[in-house]
């Protein structure tokens, strides 16, 4: 263990800020400049390193050569000439696990079951020009490390150097669930896109990307078993998630740290399904679509018919089978019970099994359960699932909280795990107006505009005993599409999604030992974000460039 | 003239849309399919076209073939194969000037003095395959004309072809104002962005380039009198808009029937004058900030300096000879007295003037003016120099209303001609959260976000009499560009920016008689909006793809 000494960011740099986004746990920093020699290079000590981790190496290196970002400081770079002429040379650094670790890939550890990953790493930067070295129990842990160690790196007139040295870091994610959301059924997003937002994710240390693929719009994901589903249900054929789309997704991801957790919203939300398997389908299309869905297209699942839960539940062992991963989400959200009450085969399925329809969902969820967990699975689902219907679901079941961070408490007083993903926190579409036709007067439903400060202010563990904190696993940001495609995809994310990915790697306090405050946090967002959009993530801008290049000059109180 | 019918849009075209924006003011339309020959050409009955013209024919041509829009409904093109099989083929579209009509290039013609222009063009696409015509009284109204006729085809399977033969189409603006703000000061926008925006512009008939192009966080504006102004004032030496980069810019407006009208706001926004003219400036970067200025950095013209009169004066001057057009706005929003209260130099030397603050801004104001006007131009100034200044000005200067809608009346009262640009319709920046820092509660200073329906349903004549009516040159809708970079300019703004230009270009009245309506709008300003990003703007998704492909079947009553 290394002794750490408290650290107090803005005090040491009073000429720039740290530039690392989430904040380590524990960092003593300096400020001395040391440049990156030409021979730089990074050396791995196992005998046989796995090729995601040399691949994530090769990254790294190319991140350094070419993020070419200049200091966010008046004069930019410049500011630096004398310091960076002085400084000594880096030469390497050096990667090793620590003594009996187990070798795997970090695509292995990245999609082991939730709270079993080793993410920790210790970095340390002399500042005299000798070797930086980079320990950790797993590859995922050195990932974790280089993405880091990246992240300290400006450039000016072909050098390349950092001001901080020398750097102590010893770290670990404060919640083992740290995701992204996006919904790919309202618009579509080519693979490449969401690589790219994979990518982005990963300079933030998120660790998992919850694909909500399928809803009520399009059916994109294109199934073996059932091919008819994305053929009918999908936008176009050119709009569709190949076998192959998902498996290089889910392969892009676990090689950088990322776990791929796939949702099926079911059984509303589920309209798409309607295109090829009608039969299975109440209030398909019903208008006025006010009175069955929260938006339009009303459709969902009969789940009350056998042959509906002998699909959904053959359709989730399908689904199972693609991902690497253990998390897949049945979904469970916004359940409209007009459509079941206006159905009359609904009615006469309840009459002759004489269950009550809650008892029929709860049959029909166990199924769809039963096969996840025969899969190795653990289902994930949002939180009408026990907070409105009361569904009997095993105790390892993870619940996704978004209606109000104030239904956490709830969740818990049941005992289930929880994801974060508060739509009066983490929603990105919120604030963007109405999209529903014929309301020139609406406003978005979860108005206002979810800013980065108020993302970065959520507090996982509000309303919670001690005893129920345990059940936060983290949360995650979400990107609903109703308004978004790939030509603002990343302008809507980026940064913001990175304020809560601090929030659950790094917790509630910082290296200085106080809490995460938005004044503090501000310049090195700003310098994250340069660094994406550097990297090819155009991110949005915070603020004018000359509130950027002015730490806290354009703080309210300033 | 034509005789015209009075015409349903939805009730002709079941099926789909009419895929104009803005709608014509007169348009008599039928339902039959009429396909472009592969020989299709536009000719030019002039003995010598100008140049522009020729560029403007051939834009044409190169859209028409590379729009390659599918049509907004299920099943998109496949749809129509049967019915564009049978269709006749269009050779030619006929472009004419109506005899006596004086034969200039479109760029002279844009740039003229505002209400002088002439706009209006008749456009005849018979059904049966016989030469379409386009007349016009200038270049303008048959560029205007070429748009219209641009936006009539869809393609698929390689056959271009449109749904709406025979059309007749009769058409004039209702406004001669129609414009769109951008503010290249908060955030720097390279050339390429200027140029791509007016281009977008030109395809909704928007003919008002106004160019925020300085303010207080930097100066870009590159003046050769001048040079220290970008040279110390800008945010690097790559983020100026050089003498050709603003040649170029007036060049392709005017060319594409736009004018350039440029703002140097003064006497406040404009402390990044101090960086090479600190002793010009009173309350230069004052703190607390907002004791001096509504955003940060604070510093203003000291206007009662006669050297900075003189100052202001002669750049002014300088500005006006680079500007083939006839507005200039010289500002005036947002002036802060505590900077002049608290400035001594102020206050000595309003005594020896023997002027109170007000006459003495009165004076600084005529006098920048005064050099406008000596060039040639027609001054324009946001509300506050009439409504909180009471600055007297010249009977035929131009008032910016932007506080709020309710304000043009009193402007009116002034007798001031109005461009309507008002922050509760127009801001494309409302809605986006707090940008300053160190407020995390904060929301946006003009929430909510401003939705396309909120600025369609703007009525440009609201309280004002029916004298007063013609006082309203038009509208714009404005981008401040504190959270906006070329990142997301494209998504910010379109489609959003066509609402104002269907407000200004067609009036109150639609070509059916009815008053314009954000239900009937929808469909076509999805089909401008997926035709923009043909074109290469990656304009905003509206809706659900699921919902662009059903008319209507979105809207909140359906």
């Amino acid at each position: 263990m290394f002794a750490l000494k408290s650290f107090l960011i803005l005090g040491a740099f009073p000429a720039g800020v740290l530039s690392l986004w989430p904040i380590p746990k524990s960092m003593d920093a300096g400020s001395t400049f040391l440049k990156l020699s030409s021979q730089f290079n990074i050396s791995i000590s196992l005998q046989s390193p796995p090729s995601d981790l040399l691949a994530a190496v090769e990254t790294t290196m190319y991140y350094l050569k070419n993020d070419k970002l200049e200091r966010l400081v008046v004069g930019r770079g410049a500011y630096d000439v004398q310091d960076v002429q002085d400084a000594k040379a880096l030469s390497s650094l050096k990667l090793s696990l620590e003594e009996g670790a187990q070798v795997n890939s970090i695509s292995t550890e990245a999609v082991k079951n939730i709270g079993t990953r080793s993410e920790e790493y210790q970095l340390h930067i002399p500042a005299d020009g000798t070797a930086a070295t980079l320990t950790a129990n797993s590859t995922l842990g050195l990932f974790r490390g280089l993405t880091t160690f990246s992240q300290f790196w400006y450039q000016y007139d072909d050098q390349i150097y950092m001001i901080s040295a020398p750097t102590i870091i010893q770290d670990t994610p404060a919640y083992p669930f740290r995701g992204f959301m996006l919904d790919t059924a309202r618009n579509y997003f080519p693979p490449t896109d969401i690589i790219h937002t994979l990518d982005a994710m990963s300079w933030v240390k998120l660790n998992v990307f919850h694909w909500h693929v399928t809803d009520s719009q399009s059916f994109p994901l294109e199934l073996a078993e059932f091919p008819e589903l994305a053929q009918k249900g999908a936008y176009s054929s050119a709009a569709v998630y190949t076998p192959a789309n998902v498996q290089n997704i889910t392969t892009h991801a676990a090689a950088i740290g990322i776990d791929v957790m796939l949702e099926i919203d079911t059984p509303g939300h589920t309209t798409s399904i309607s295109a090829s398997h009608p039969e299975y389908m109440v209030c398909n299309q019903a208008s006025p679509w006010s009175t069955y869905a929260n938006e339009p297209p009303a459709g969902q699942l009969r789940f009350t018919d056998p042959a509906v839960v002998n699909f959904t539940t053959a359709l989730f062992s399908a689904v199972a089978k693609t991902l690497p991963g253990s998390l897949v989400s049945t979904g469970g959200d916004e359940l409209n019970i007009n459509c079941y009450d206006d159905d009359a085969q609904t009615q006469a399925e309840l009459k002759s099994s004489g269950l009550t329809l809650e008892e029929s969902l709860s049959k029909f969820t166990q199924s769809t359960h039963g096969a996840l967990i025969a899969e190795g699975k653990t289902p994930v689902v949002w939180e009408e699932m026990v907070l409105d219907h009361n569904v009997t679901l095993a105790n390892d079941t993870i619940v996704m909280v978004w209606i109000s961070s104030n239904d956490a408490a709830s969740v818990a007083a049941k005992n289930y795990r929880i994801v974060q993903a508060p739509s009066d926190y983490f929603y990105l579409d919120c604030g963007a107006g109405e999209w529903i036709g014929d309301t020139p007067e609406a406003t978005s439903w979860c108005d206002p505009f979810k800013t980065w400060q108020k993302a970065y202010t959520f507090d996982p563990l509000a309303n919670l005993t001690d005893s129920q904190a345990s059940l936060v696993l983290g949360g995650e940001q979400l990107l609903w599409t109703e308004q978004s495609s790939p030509n603002n995809l990343d302008s809507i994310v980026w940064p913001r999604a990175a304020a809560s990915a601090e929030v659950f790697w790094t917790g509630a306090t910082g290296p200085s030992g106080s809490p995460l405050n938005v004044t503090e946090a501000l310049p090195r967002l700003h310098d994250i974000r340069f660094r994406m959009e550097q990297r090819g993530v155009k991110a949005i801008v915070l603020q004018p460039l000359w509130c950027a290049l002015r730490p806290n000059a354009c703080d309210l109180y300033a």
